[in-house]
């Protein structure tokens, strides 16, 4: 979906020369879902997953019927990762300055909404799942309500925890 | 990009009616770059990145020039998440049987490329950062040589490692 450019440039934002948005595309999504949360205002909604662990808000998934049968198995799983299509956001600022940072960064030093492609990455802890309504339900999530879903994975530890991974002088 | 439909299907899989391949796009990605691989088939391909590991062969992502502005400040990390498009896997198999496994599973409870949207995760260690040049090496990676790269994100163990995570019965 195209959106409005933001006009508000902060200091030191950079901005693609051709916006994404508007390019050829190189391949393309489906929808397999929605995510429903109790965040609908970007001010209201948590910044990462920390914050919206701590908010304390479950949230949950609608996965379209053509698609629930691709939930077998996943009951197995005490944790996933979801990848969200971020609608909302915009696509061509290439360096960002975030609100609370000191100087811009590349965007993809940063885990911001607006990028390339406005992909999320949402590692969750599955409370219940039921294959035929499909539905997941999760302990919190960080996005606004509705936002479009286009895969789950099981978090398998063995190849994505990495507990002494640093961001040095940075959030960890 | 279209691929061929995979004639053996074994024992309890399940094709989608609709192949996600063929369907009208909710999005569009753009292609920011390659993956620089060993790997030029996929019988030699390692199948997760636990094994890429293992197999001790380092690769590199090269980032294509408008993107590359987007690196600064990731050398401040140790380790980043790729996330890939998977453009020589089939799109439509819902539910699969993994060549080890027992019995067939969900999509969604597999790590498989084969996906509704082809989107492949890969944590990975940062090695080495040329923003100038584009290029990151890395410790080791899980995918074909010449894989379109989609997204690059800082690795935040506060919201990406979950050492207690568990996927009950099965790989972990």
């Amino acid at each position: 979906m195209a959106t409005e450019p933001v006009t508000d440039r902060r200091e030191g934002e950079l901005a693609l020369a051709d916006n994404p948005d508007d390019m050829r595309p190189d391949g393309h999504v489906v929808f397999i879902g929605r995510i429903r949360s109790k965040w609908r205002q970007r001010s209201e909604c948590p910044k990462n997953m920390r914050a919206a662990r701590e908010a304390g808000e479950p949230a949950s998934v609608l996965v379209d019927p053509p698609y629930r049968a691709g939930l077998a198995g996943l009951q197995r799983a005490s944790h996933v990762v979801l990848l969200t299509w971020l609608d909302r956001a915009q696509r061509d600022l290439i360096v960002q300055k975030p609100r609370q940072a000191v100087e811009a960064s590349g965007v993809f030093a940063l885990r911001s909404p607006v990028r390339p492609n406005p992909i999320g990455l949402h590692v969750v802890r599955l409370l219940r799942l039921d294959i035929a309504a499909g539905t997941l339900e999760l302990e919190a999530i960080d996005v606004l309500d509705g936002t479009p879903l286009l895969d789950i994975k099981p978090y398998l530890p063995s190849v994505d925890s990495i507990p002494e991974a640093a961001m040095a002088g940075g959030r960890s």
